[in-house]
């Protein structure tokens, strides 16, 4: 029989499940980024997926994001979310090439593929798999974090008429494409993004690369350098959202899809906000500053630049498998692709500019 | 003082409240596509969608997708989602310029952006803001919902060598470009999909445009046709996803999040797909039909296309000021944008061509 206590204590039973299940789980997660603080373009990307993630889930989901001034560590990401020390990370797998060589293909590539075509390569044409190949032994998630567009050649004080031009060039170049300069005789160097500028100035160094107009005018180089080169060492960079897979696999599918959206949205809209900040800021330029001057390295330049990226992806694909099976899957998605955007995107360009 | 019959009470409201807590109200909307059942490309826009939907609200947003077979509407769209018969559909903007002359702008334009200068136009450009102004008043919210990249312009029985030949040219091309094309003396026509092979073999037309190698191939045109001519007409074809405004408002916010983001998301992936689709269905006509030969139209017929263009927007915007809002603004757009392709994505693909 229901006695009145048993009644009160089933009522007390009642209201506690109740509260439980109204107040649905609140899940945290910790995303360190490689960039400073309210980092243009970059940084708005890391934001506009926090928004997301929690308006898709109705606040069930938060995330918190910590610049490079909060973990003083914009190269130490890979590190950070693989120990756990952080759930997630935006920075650019090229970044981690010391750790993983085979880390290097998944951002962009000297003489590679363009935004779309990389874009229908990593979603159909199997790019994707061969990331998470990559990243799986590390317990780490990689996906795609938004695309700058094709980046300029860099701001140049001289001329570059011929490959000896190259020979002795200190230019600032990081990475796989400062080996493929080097290789011609140029002499790449680093150099902390806030002396970059008095660095071209007093002529230390004699060129170098940022991003393009998007990122390069508040950085005032239009002002000291009269040479702007066009792009082929980076056609297409593709930063990168990180997450440890075990706090991945952790959450919720419906949060674990929530995740995978909006990651996805902040990337594509990266890219449409990328190519809008291009075109204004290379507007402003074009009006405050005509003395810019653009130019491309002439054909014998490219060639041998092209010749000596080709030299330095064959060593790598010798020394490893999984390289090589990148690579081999790159080289071949590139040929069909760009065949495709020889008679559709650059033909119509090129009719309309003759 | 609480009675054994009013602990009863509280507890049966008890139960009530949670058995609703827990089985959260699902919402269901009913979505009507243009296209064919299991239409390539197109239709897995709208698969693509629906799971997407299902999987970021945990089941609680349902989608039950109708292909044209279903309603037998396809060009109905509009006014079955501004009845509210359909809560959704999936469709393209252009096709209402019959009902309301500014829809035209919101697909792609003759001589117009490619798709990455589309998105950035649309996104922050202001593009999204001007296509709501179009579509406010029929109670109706319009988002961008795929894109089949540069469209090409056409297969032709026989090559086109001057502004001449285009006189009396029998071809399929409908819409916007076809009224181009008529002001230079074609007989532009309108012919259902079924019937264009036969009418393509038999010369009953002399050419017709379709979309590109990811939807010609299995059409089979490359079988009959000679000339594959490159695209001037629609250089960044994006379909779009209608929304009845009363519906969409009557969603929860997370819901209406859902929803933005799984269209952005259908939208970017079906760009990619057709990147792809494109370059595989190119290299396979490329080796089966090595006779198939590219054309581009000579300077002289551009221009004149390009001058007929120009002259339909200039009447259409004088003939109304949201007209002439929105050309206006797409032309200032594209003259910025256009500026930055030409020194990045253009420059660095004719670098490689040379």
């Amino acid at each position: 029989m229901l006695t009145k206590a048993r009644i009160l204590s089933l009522l007390f039973s009642c209201m506690l499940f109740s509260t439980s299940a109204l107040a649905a789980q609140v899940y945290h997660l910790r995303l360190a980024e490689s960039w400073p603080p309210n980092f243009p373009i970059f940084g708005e990307s890391t934001k506009t997926f926090k928004q997301q993630v929690e308006a898709l889930s109705g606040g069930r989901l938060r995330i918190t994001i910590h610049a490079k001034n909060k973990h003083k560590a914009p190269f130490g990401i890979f590190d950070m979310v693989r120990s756990g020390q952080y759930d997630m990370g935006h920075s650019a797998s090229y970044y981690w090439k010391g750790k993983d060589p085979n880390t290097l293909y998944f951002t962009t590539m000297p003489f590679g593929m363009t935004a779309p075509e990389q874009y229908a390569w990593f979603y159909h044409g199997g790019g994707m798999q061969l990331m998470e190949k990559v990243y799986d032994k590390y317990g780490l998630l990689s996906f795609l974090g938004g695309n700058t567009g094709n980046q300029m050649g860099g701001w140049f004080q001289k001329e570059i008429n011929s490959v000896a031009d190259l020979q002795g060039l200190k230019m600032r170049i990081p990475g796989f494409a400062g080996e493929v300069l080097a290789k011609l005789g140029a002499k790449p160097t680093n150099i902390p993004a806030g002396e970059l500028y008095t660095a071209l100035e007093r002529r230390t160094i004699d060129a170098l690369e940022w991003v393009g107009p998007s990122l390069d005018l508040r950085m005032g180089f239009h002002k000291i350098a009269p040479y702007y080169y066009t792009g082929w060492h980076e056609p297409a960079t593709e930063l990168q959202f990180l997450i440890n897979r075990k706090k991945f696999a952790s959450l919720p599918d419906d949060l674990q899809a929530i995740l995978r959206v909006a990651m996805q949205s902040a990337a594509h809209d990266m890219y449409a906000r990328s190519y809008h900040e291009s075109a204004m800021n290379w507007a402003k330029i074009r009006q405050e500053y005509p003395q810019v001057q653009i130019r491309t390295f002439p054909k014998p330049v490219m060639d041998a630049l092209r010749a000596a990226n080709e030299q330095l992806l064959a060593e790598r694909a010798a020394q490893d498998p999984l390289a090589k099976e990148i690579i081999a899957s790159q080289q071949a998605y590139l040929q069909k692709v760009r065949a495709w955007t020889r008679i559709s995107d650059q033909a119509y360009l090129n009719a309309l500019s003759e």
